[in-house]
């Protein structure tokens, strides 16, 4: 399944996606949230939909596209997780994954204009496969047990400014993750049985010229690996986003230049749609 | 004002305190969170109070204290904001504020029993000045802006795994500091009016032996300075949480024995508050 959130910024309406055609999940919950899917609202959905139960929404309308989740409890990002942008960071491939966090008010929809901070030189894209927790992991046994936590995949930016990553930050990344916009989700989020996330083709471009190209299967820590071993560290709520890490050909590189008001960043995960951001002044 | 949140985990009651009796909110708000905040429910309680409109609560009984404030949306950490707690990390004072996240379901009532992490044997304490934050705040102008946004003052354990935080991380501290029940915060939330937070005594014992013991005319970074910062770099919302920093006498300085089963730690700062928490094994 196929699920958006659909609407003005705070009034997205819930919808499962269909074959081009558009459900209504308004009647089954009022969002996509954290407690929806800890009560198992996609069996519900899938349920309801099965049983031809779901109102179709017919003459929609053109609609702002949400990110696919109500604002989750955290937002944990693993770094270096792809050995080239390790490499391309200046980084040696890390032995056990390294945490960070975003806030969870970077949350934005996938087409969302994104504001460059003010006094900013160096922001930055990262094409990111995202998993969305479905129910609450606390000290996870082992890794076998980590899908039975994860409601499904998203794609995410994870939007940097490397100034304040890197140097303004005295090393704690976060201050360089966290500006308002700096995580656009979505189009959808799709469940599990609708993709194969250990492999994966992702991609992004800036004004049409391609940047990232790789694949989760080139990830060093799975995403079974990294439920559980997160797991071990924090509690997982349900509604939270893993941001499982970028691949190389950021503008960190040294390699392309970091963006400017006006540019528009295209991003991509096979199965799980398409973004398209403008970057803009603020 | 001084409020809290009384009652069973999931079920705290708002309430304001005074002078030994306990005044009940719930007409006004179901909780102390950001919405309430935000609406300026701390000058609806102070005028309903005045008007001696507040019901009373008369043999409430022994109740547990949650945290003063319903789960924030972010809980922002200052590292290394006391010179001599920087040198006692074998760090160099920071020229610009450190930031790092705690995951928000870390925060605990003040006496609630901490769980050591299964096979940890670095769990540490850190007594800190919370700053919550009453209105949004984004880009402001100057630290002359930050205390209309400042709903209050908190007392709070930034509690750490030192080897999660340090060695295991591959640098970013977030990994040592969300554990389930890392961050009791409270008794209670005061508001500005009542205290002096530029010159506040905070203390922490551990099995009743002294451990640290500073003032907050020590802080580095002020709080007026670091709401300004902070929000250079991400929007704080209303019922966000600042933990300012922590100032010399932790296990990690290797003075003190790192925390184990059994373990009582208290924490006061003057006209805040007191904690007591027993730590306890997974």
């Amino acid at each position: 399944m196929k699920l958006a959130r659909l609407g003005p910024v705070g009034e997205e309406r819930p919808v499962l996606l269909d074959g081009g055609r558009t459900y209504d999940l308004s009647g089954l919950t009022a969002d996509l949230d954290g407690a929806f899917l800890a009560g198992d609202g996609l069996g519900t959905v899938r349920t309801a939909f099965e049983a031809g139960e779901l109102p179709e929404l017919k003459d929609f309308g053109a609609q702002r596209i949400g990110a696919p989740i109500a604002r989750p409890s955290a937002v944990v990002c693993v770094g270096m997780n792809y050995a080239a942008h390790a490499a391309e960071s200046g980084s040696q491939p890390p032995e056990t994954p390294i945490l960070f966090l975003k806030t969870p008010n970077t949350v934005a929809g996938p087409d969302d204009a994104v504001t460059i901070p003010p006094g900013s030189e160096r922001t930055d894209w990262e094409v990111e496969l995202g998993v969305v927790i479905g129910t609450r992991a606390a000290y996870l046994d082992s890794p076998a047990d980590s899908m039975a936590h994860v409601a499904g995949f998203v794609l995410g930016n994870d939007v940097s400014e490397r100034q304040y990553q890197l140097v303004d930050s005295g090393g704690q990344w976060s201050k360089g993750k966290c500006a308002p916009g700096f995580n656009p989700v979505g189009p959808w989020l799709v469940t599990p049985d609708e993709v194969d996330h250990t492999s994966l083709r992702l991609r992004s471009w800036v004004n049409g010229e391609p940047r990232q190209d790789s694949t989760t299967a080139d990830l060093i820590f799975g995403v079974e690996f990294l439920v559980w071993h997160i797991s071990r560290y924090l509690t997982l709520e349900p509604g939270d986003l893993i941001m499982t890490g970028t691949p190389q050909g950021v503008a960190l590189s040294g390699k392309f230049p970091y963006l400017t008001a006006g540019d528009v960043v295209e991003l991509e995960i096979e199965g799980l749609g398409r973004q398209r951001q403008e970057f803009v002044a603020y």
